[in-house]
């Protein structure tokens, strides 16, 4: 089958944890809106049908039309065999992309707490003061669970030796990590060892090495999700 | 089976979901955290065995455990009637609630913008300003977005003439914004005259009401995500 992903054709955002799965799972696809055209045909999904979705990221998969990235990712997994089939794991797999998912909303929220509808500059206080509880507790809780979700499974991913698409996902959340936050990120890298180590191995994969090097790979920019503001990175 | 949902005691919150869906299924569960010393086996599971959920609501259904509220719910609906049996609209349900999830971390966030580890009197000013915008912007794209849903299912509920786990979650919606916000939802709902329907319908279903009115049904308060501050009700 030939995937359909829908996604905002500048920025890596929430369409970047279904662009790596696609890639590492060799899928057959088109990414829609980054065709001449593609965001005024990703606009009209929104009115067509009697399903819209509410926002991209969303896949059409022969008639299937499936919205939000961690829902994506489970239905995919398994055919791109990036999950173990067992439903207790793919149960494990969905529930660690769902944690990811409120970390992916805290980490926007850094440089956007009041509003994604103003401008970081309209925010840049609350921002401040947003990103310095997010560094101080929520980083360290969240990072620390998937530090010993890796003890756990003895590692180097979440599966033990078996890749998954959570993993590729962990590797996407580093990535953005160090892109938002360098400094801060080369102080914090030491105390969760594990998460870089597979960070570094989902980077070697023949696959993943050949997108990230490719024009698919769309780079970090001061747009979405993943952002620098030297504010913010103290 | 008999079902053992985890979540705060004196709280609503995510948990509610999943009390509403276990209540209207008629299924046979012990809410864990509220019989004696259920906080400590709650706390408990977050250090037992190799997979330990992130945070609450979790569920432990014979050897599997499942957390995130939507997840548990994409995993009982089948078991309990609450969802159609296709795979589309599984896919469309799961889809739905993972919206309702993403409003509910808004809803939270009108009095904690800034960090749930401070007080709501520590953010009182980003408070304030949160939530103009999320009353201006967020609570009309949203609610408006599951007003069409209905108006394309032909209503009352969001398949049609079948209830589902969904529309439970939607009347949790409605029934937390008239607590947090009276006066703001009052002017607010002849907007959304679909959603108020099916909320109405769904407070008349034996089950719920029966539910409602028991202890069972934790009463809203100043805790947990549903709250009111006479100040950003305006």
């Amino acid at each position: 089958m030939r995937y359909q992903p829908y996604y905002w054709p500048e920025i890596q955002g929430r369409g970047e944890f279904v662009r790596l799965a696609l890639e590492e799972g060799g899928a057959d696809y088109v990414d829609v809106a980054r065709q001449g055209r593609g965001v005024d045909a990703m606009m009209r999904m929104f009115e067509a049908g009697k399903r819209p979705p509410f926002a991209p990221p969303f896949l059409k998969a022969g008639k299937l039309m499936i919205a939000h990235s961690a829902l994506i990712l489970f239905y995919l997994a398994p055919k791109l065999k990036l999950v173990p089939r067992s439903e207790a794991d793919r149960v494990w797999a969905h529930q660690l992309q769902l944690t990811i998912t409120d970390f992916v909303k805290e980490i926007h929220d850094t440089h956007h707490p009041i509003s994604n509808a103003l401008y970081y500059e309209q925010q840049r206080a609350p921002a401040k003061r947003y990103t310095g509880e997010f560094w101080r507790r929520r980083v360290p809780k969240m990072m620390g669970y998937f530090e010993r979700v890796l003890a756990n499974s003895g590692g180097p991913f979440v599966f033990g030796r078996r890749l998954s698409y959570v993993d590729l996902s962990l590797f996407q959340i580093v990535e953005g990590l160090r892109y938002g936050f360098p400094k801060r990120m080369k102080r914090f890298e030491k105390k969760i060892p594990r998460v870089i180590a597979l960070r570094d191995r989902v980077a070697k994969r023949p696959r993943i090495a050949a997108y990230l090097a490719s024009e698919r790979r769309i780079p970090f920019s001061q747009w979405g999700i993943w952002r620098y503001y030297k504010q913010l990175d103290t």
